[in-house]
């Protein structure tokens, strides 16, 4: 054959003229990023700010306060939401899709919040919302959820999702930094998010769980529907001990098939081993493990936080809406979308500077036991909805870390749990 | 709003009917991995099989050995072909495309040698073809290159493509198995080609790196066209002097920019430190690595042979077959697409049992000079041209490993060069 007689072109491609509101590092990076990128055709035409007098290293004509300016404007036809305020954030994606514009977010809190409605304003209004880089910025997960792992084979999800508290973690484990002093330093580099506690108190990893768990398994659960805590209550003890057993200790994002109709789904602190793979990943960096049936374990790894990283896959959303790109939610659409279950076991290691305030009734299972002064802990087995109803855990003085592979499904341990706790010698 | 209204329904997608070539290990693979995945709604009509006395395991009425059984079968809308001999391969997927059917394929050999004229054929028929599993088996790679990297950032892609000889390597270097004995062993598992000189000699790893160029940056180049080698020439010595350097000796396929129009592109064994991320990878696994400005590195990993690895990957194309998706070649498609250089320089180990076969001429510039009874080795800058165009480095007794990041720029050495060797007392 010819090769040259009907030569494919390249599909026409829409030309995309852009809104974007927020001008902070990722809105800056966007910026960089766009003007590395000629082929894309893409263009910022007018960048809507909280801020006219702040300084801005491009000219003024560019910005303007009024955000319908850019909503108004019928030749912009993808707003670029990059803000920080999640409810401003919302009202701006609903006003968008509303007019029937695309729109690329990156705005995790929001997306977590609103995840149902801003779904069915996609339907309605036929506009496309792509959030790529609200989970692990670059690492290209979504897409790869939606389209790849298209099956009922998808058993786990499960990473490092916080590029923060992943960088604090690594501070202090690697170059033996104060808690404060590496949370200073992350938010110095722009890893953090502008209110450290949505870092370091685990909502953002929380939020990112709940964007994963919609794509992954087709469940939409708000961040208060399952088990998350941050890193906050991590003492010198738990990382000395870490050290000593030649573990690390890793904030993990878990979302976890326990059979066919229901999932695990948490984000606490976990020991990971020297050899896991979750324990190379270093500084800003996130990772995830997919884990299906025939596929096996798939590990991706990539910068999980910064400006570029997440402008990058904030580029990426917006060449797919050249070809009209959009999630389509399949899983989700599906009839028997598996539910949350707080019925499962976790095994845990608690460390407590006052051993009274371990609520050892609750674990069905006891299987190491330390009292020393100032430096108490125990390893056990406990529901998960004990953990989700009762705070003792979260008190101060008190931390919790999950050992590996920490869901247990073993309902015995229902019947067995008092038995445990006696012959420990602890009841 | 009620989120009630106008509830989005999940698109109709395609019922697929399968005409399957080939019932090998893959095949079976399939073959049981669509069993456990009633909610795709695909199933095998007929398998077409070469040999009709082979037991089977499943009933003998699924089998014919006549093509057209399945090729005018207008009741087939999918072609899954996977079959060892990449001529009859070539042929069914051809006469498949002609039809107007769908194809999934995982043979990486047909794919590379008819990569333009597949492409052609697609477009006249509109007709899909389909290869994830024919690079890296279930690393979802060439729609990540495809979607997610769909602009002019990446820079490189490099990586273990081979799970065979990647096996091979771990079982000499870490169980110190023979050569003969780590191949035999990776042949029982299933790991190695049914010709297992395809994967010794590098073949295989060749036509994914043609595979990779043409997604990553649009350049299509046959295994002849850019310098490849394999694992049969490491010797004992040299895996020695790795252990003792704590480096690890991998097959890596590199295509990496040297400038905005230019590629370096080759398959060579390579000196990995023991941080490297590339010298986790283990056994039958392969990874790549992607770097691009913004997005910096990300790292995949996955199980990269096997029977039910593939067998995912082929899954999803046909998962994905039923939306209709294509691959759409963009950056084939695009201008000034770049061209393949070899006027780069390569940083290379050669080591020979006799030091008359290193042909110390051809190098820029000499930096080691061992010589030794039996174990000469010389580290140095030579141009890729050199390498491409003379075989004395393909010699039984003489071993070239690439150093750490290669690729060198410094067009200077030309100059040099000579000064170099005097230096070192060579000439």
């Amino acid at each position: 054959m010819s090769l040259n007689n009907n030569k494919p072109v390249l599909p026409q491609s829409k030309k995309l003229t852009l809104g974007l509101f927020g001008f902070g590092v990722v809105g800056k990076g966007l910026y960089d990023v766009l003007h590395s990128t000629p082929a894309l055709q893409a263009s910022i035409k007018k960048i809507c700010i909280r801020n006219a007098d702040k300084k801005r290293v491009i000219p003024q004509e560019h910005f303007t306060t009024d955000a319908n300016e850019l909503l108004h404007d019928e030749s912009i036809n993808v707003i670029v939401e990059l803000i920080d305020d999640a409810d401003a954030a919302y009202n701006i994606v609903k006003a968008a899709l509303q007019k029937g514009k695309a729109v690329v977010s990156a705005n995790k809190k929001m997306i977590a919040a609103h995840f149902e409605e801003l779904l069915h304003l996609q339907h309605i209004h036929g506009a496309a919302l792509l959030y790529e880089g609200a989970c692990c910025a670059s690492i290209p997960i979504i897409r790869n959820l939606e389209e790849y792992y298209d099956n009922d084979l998808l058993s786990a999800v499960k990473g490092i999702v916080n590029g923060s508290t992943n960088y604090i973690l690594t501070k202090i484990f690697d170059d033996g930094l104060s808690f404060k002093d590496a949370l200073l330093q992350a938010q110095q580099l722009g890893f953090a998010e502008s209110n450290p506690a949505l870092d370091i108190e685990g909502h953002d990893a929380a939020n990112k769980l709940s964007i994963l768990l919609a794509h992954a398994f087709g469940r939409i659960a708000a961040p208060s529907e399952f088990l998350y805590t941050g890193i906050t209550s991590i003492k010198k003890t738990d990382a000395d001990l870490a050290k000593q057993k030649n573990l690390k200790i890793k904030l993990v994002a878990t979302a976890q098939k326990i059979n066919d109709s229901q999932i695990a789904a948490f984000v606490l602190p976990q020991f990971v081993e020297e050899q896991d793979e979750l324990a190379g990943v270093s500084n800003e960096f996130n990772a995830l493990i997919t884990e299906s049936s025939f596929a096996d374990k798939h590990f991706f790894k990539g910068k999980g936080a910064g400006a570029y990283p997440t402008a990058a896959a904030v580029l990426s959303d917006i060449a797919a809406l050249r070809y009209n790109y959009k999630y389509e939610y399949k899983k989700y659409l599906q009839e028997n979308t598996p539910e949350l279950s707080n019925d499962y076991y976790l095994k845990i290691f608690v460390s407590a500077d006052d051993i009274e305030k371990i609520d050892k009734d609750q674990f069905a299972w006891i299987e190491e036991w330390h009292n020393e002064k100032n430096n108490n802990w125990v390893v056990g087995i406990i529901q998960s909805a004990l953990l989700q109803q009762n705070n003792w855990w979260k008190q101060p003085g008190v931390s919790l870390i999950l050992t590996k592979n920490p869901v247990v499904q073993n309902v015995e341990y229902r019947e067995i749990g008092k038995k445990s706790l006696e012959l420990a010698g602890v009841i």
